[in-house]
């Protein structure tokens, strides 16, 4: 079989970027994807400086993503797919283009800035029949992966409590106007109705319906904005049910001295389920007489789904990077037509749907201090 | 300085007790204590059982609490104080004729059945004079009492978020019709109101006030009744605000393979804190530059009320009969005039007014499906 | 069935020791001895200090430990066993006499200060019969007790390889001029020939044989003395053979920064087994295929002999005094018959000589830069 | 700054192999290495299949490493650097030969199969002046350089002791003839003198002296051959002196459930250090007062070398591949003259020299069973 990587471009990613760099890196990890085009940075100043770092040829540098897909389109050898790594106000329009030329999609999550746009954006995903994925991290890791078969084959009952957990605690202090990181995320205007439910608060969403194969219909949402003169929420509290089912999610980015501590508990009928991002290559197992087995990516007897996504034998760490890459090569496989979205292992339009639903409810709950269902009525 | 053990009676206790022999080894552990008299069980065959296997003598053994307080009373030898290990329903007439019989009280938790009786017991309280304690057992451990005084003494600034789980899995299963615990735990008309609220959800309730110092003003709480049948929450849920503070409480007695995890984190200005049960001689300290430290209990530079509960050196365990221990040898302290209730130290009539407030609160919360002030206010 | 507690003196235990009170909660816990006499230190006034503090009657406090044993045997109600707690080299004198006055002896370890000495208590018990315990703490551990009985029932098949460690911190500076604790412990004329290894070090080649069940055969050891001026060794490194199993023991009390980490480490042909003490109600199990599973004491499936010494349920801490009271309360059963010394559970004289021999082996061995037989042979 | 990658060839690393696909990653993830020629088997076939998967030109595949510098040398993009990742026996004549084309050498440890042909392979390289380096896989991570910058600071104050372990369990059985990766370490002609002590004790060792700064100045070494039949050791325990500094290393491929539990810990005068692979990210700090902090990567306040070799905030896990990543960076640091071999952080001739070194003296220590000299004396 041929091997030969496809052909990647970048929107967002200039310098001082965080997740362009992850995107990178994990792109060419597996030898799937080669990066060599970009529009990286609204200057065209900054975006040529990054190119020449990471290698990519001076005339596929685009002062932005319309320019980017209209030139590479018209290449024998244009980009197959495009990253999408900028702040959230943008996605809908970056996606929307590449995918009415063709290009497949990989973007960051939160999937737009309003529940609206998402609509719209996966009304253009289904007419368009163009492969759309959205980098929910934690999904690519070999243990959640895990965790989700094992619920799903029943090994631990009917799932009867679910929490999820997405601790941080650099926003402690009011740094947005010195971090280019901290300042979108904290203007509504660039990251949209939620601050910490947008930026994390969705991760541990999208996990808890990833994990338990459950779909959450009620909620009540407590998103404070701890930090004086914040316009966006930088702490959630949120009480959930995914039908008879209760749940617990909370994420945080004043939780000073955490880093990103997540983790997720699945309690069933026979047993209880536990990952935690500190140690992502375990899941821990909960037995009714109160033996607790940690399990070992990389062992045997892991699933298919787990074994799939990692690469060293037990007991050699692997990281984010190696998630994230493991999220590209499901995406180089559904491009490659390995099978639509790879038959929910990777996350696309369904759960980006899901997520800006999530975000927009809570949003509404908290203003409200109601009970609301995801039909959107008040309880 | 003499160090006569106090006499102490005991209501409950009897064959099949959890808590009782847990009083009994606490009262005797630092020698404070001598338990002399008790009225054990319902059955006098079984108290007399049980006073056999402890050493009460046999002419001490009771029918019913109000004999016990009366012949006592008449002796130069009489009891001094009484523990009250019953379940909830009868706390308050006990502790009532005790408290009239000038005997003082340490019982167990929930102090009453319902908030009706705990205002009533908390009247008696202030007319009698007779010294009441509550064994909220995780105030008796020396680095839960570390935490209270280093947030106290400002050392993570202004508390801005916390967080207390409780997770148990022993009622996963509908064991009540088989075991004694679980079968009064699960009866409303033995447990009260609330099922895993008021076993194990106030004790959380307490330790948040206790260890960060604030007031809970306000709830959300979804109490589902998960095992089929149960009339009573076994699993609880709470979103709190302590004044602006955002708080998330977890309780559950569902939680499958979860053994007795209690654990409290707050974070504030300038750090965070963290003390869980399970290893309950460490306290994590979180650093804003991500630096987490742990503390042990018995090293230098810890707090008086900590080193006070501690009686060996760094390294070498102590647990829950310890903990107990020093809510008895405090209890000791205030009987002996050391102080009233000791400054907060040990949770008396106040923390069990509040808890008992908590728990009607948060029933009504769960009914409602709303927000509800501590003041009863729907919001 | 009668329950009277048995009558107890103490040798040692006077006002500063660290032992000494442990020894006393310990046998007060469980309410199967009371401490009625004491020979509490050099100083009698110390000596009635102390004992006022216990409760002991002032008529009961003696000069010395002859004197106690003398007036004590005249007694009707003298005591029935006396717990030694006095530096290592008066622990032969002073258990010879409580032997031939047909008082059970529970002393700590190490037996004596030297081998000779040893052989000769050894002769003692047998010659006179009278039962004699040593408080190797750990044993005491249910969890450990747990390591040992899977081990017997070839859990994880035969032993491959154990790994026993005991680091402390303590002595990392010359404190032995101000510490009293320190002071005897450096001091050969009080301590022995040992320093670290026969305070800590012996307590882990203890608990290699008892949790094995294997005997060393040889061992070849390095005992440096690290802080400058010490006369004892202050850190220990012992390779070891049993048979043809290797180990290795560590012992330090130059770990700047460690507690107090005893912990064990057993590989066997099917499986690995780890108890760590600052997580004493863990017994970790090692699978072939990576599974790392946890046992916690007081959960169902645990051997007979983890049961009873288990006195809470499981998730509810129990601590270096409860282990140290399952000895006693051992104890109590050996001096009432209930077996000999109790089918090896609870240590005595094998423990003892086995002990000391050790001591004396790796003396040699390090002195002489050889592995040696424990039959004394240089290899 | 351009930023070609550089030219990089892989002898070994063909289907099976554990090692060549871990540098391949390695080298691609920093985007300093393409990987485009190979002679990754001994069998033409296999090594093809492995390029093509790989995406290697198949006119740049070779027959054998001799045919793949002679070939490369010739042509003006010839390869810059080659990867040495076959078994032990075969590195020396390879890297000579590579060395003498004057292609820079980074190879899988050991060095050599035996001290003589590290000896040989150490004056080929002071002859050519080529690059060489030596993928002792954990100096490239974050947290172990940390580590050594702490103690070469004086952190700690002067070391006092150190224990570094590796414990595996891949090896409790007897797989050897039907595991490839088995069968050449547990065979003297193709992995050498040493067993375990060779393919994972030299990683301890390099570890001690890379942390430390210190040199091992002698040894006693226990090398047991514990499964039946086999030729070479697969346990390892050592005691070692490092001048007056006691050390402790125990490696093992029969500690059955282990899967790569590297740790090193080092002791002061005013602290300790402690590093583990199993949570890469972090490195703990033991304080005189039992303090114990937890360093984490990517936080501030960490050394230079730490934050060079970090590619993500506190909190995202990086792992094997990372590390062996920054290698590569290094060794394409080194090759472009940023200096020499890096000031040591990079490991070399130096490290390989003394690898071979503590194999050799161990071997002859086992067999004599005696201390030995790092000048080869017994003592």
């Amino acid at each position: 079989m041929a091997n030969r990587p496809l052909r990647l471009g970048m929107a967002g990613g200039g310098p001082g970027s965080f997740i362009g760099p992850v995107h990178r890196m994990a792109a060419r990890l597996d030898g799937r994807f080669e990066l060599v085009a970009g529009a990286l940075s609204r200057s065209i100043e900054k975006s040529r400086e990054q190119a020449a770092r990471w290698g990519i040829a001076s005339d596929r540098v685009y002062a932005d993503p319309d320019a980017m897909f209209a030139a590479e389109s018209a290449r024998a050898d244009g980009i197959e797919a495009v990253a999408i790594t900028t702040p959230n106000s943008s996605h809908r329009d970056i996606a929307a283009a590449a995918l009415r030329a063709g290009i497949a999609v990989i973007s960051d999550k939160p999937m737009t800035a309003t529940l609206d746009e998402a609509e719209d954006l996966a009304s253009i995903v289904a007419e368009t029949g163009t492969p759309f994925a959205l980098t929910y991290t934690y999904t690519g890791y070999a243990m959640l992966r895990e965790a989700r078969a094992r619920i799903s084959a029943g090994a631990i009952g009917t799932v009867r409590k679910v929490v999820a957990e997405y601790p941080q605690g650099w926003l402690s202090e009011a740094i947005e106007s010195t971090n280019a990181q901290a300042g979108w995320r904290t203007d509504p205007a660039r990251a949209g109705a939620g601050g910490a439910i947008g930026d994390i608060g969705v991760h541990a969403f999208q996990m808890i319906e990833y994990v338990t194969g459950l779909r959450a219909t009620a909620l009540c949402a407590d998103l404070p904005r701890v930090v004086p003169g914040r316009m966006l929420d930088d702490d959630c509290n949120i009480l959930l049910r995914l039908g008879d089912v209760p749940g617990v999610l909370m994420a945080s980015q004043i939780s000073t001295g955490e880093r990103n501590g997540v983790r997720i508990r699945a309690y069933g009928e026979r047993g209880g389920l536990e990952w935690t991002h500190e140690t992502p290559d375990q899941l821990i197992l909960r037995e009714p007489d109160n033996r607790l087995c940690i399990l070992h990516a990389g062992a045997p007897g892991l699933c298919d789904a787990a074994l799939a996504a990692t690469r060293l034998p037990p007991g050699h760490p692997e990281g984010l990077i190696e998630a994230f890459a493991t999220l590209y090569s499901d995406f180089a496989d559904a491009i490659s037509g390995a099978g639509g979205i790879l038959d929910g292992r990777l996350p696309g339009i369904t759960d980006g749907l899901r997520g800006m639903r999530f975000i927009d409810l809570a949003v509404t709950s908290n203003a409200s201090r109601r009970w609301i269902s995801f039909e959107g009525e008040i309880l």
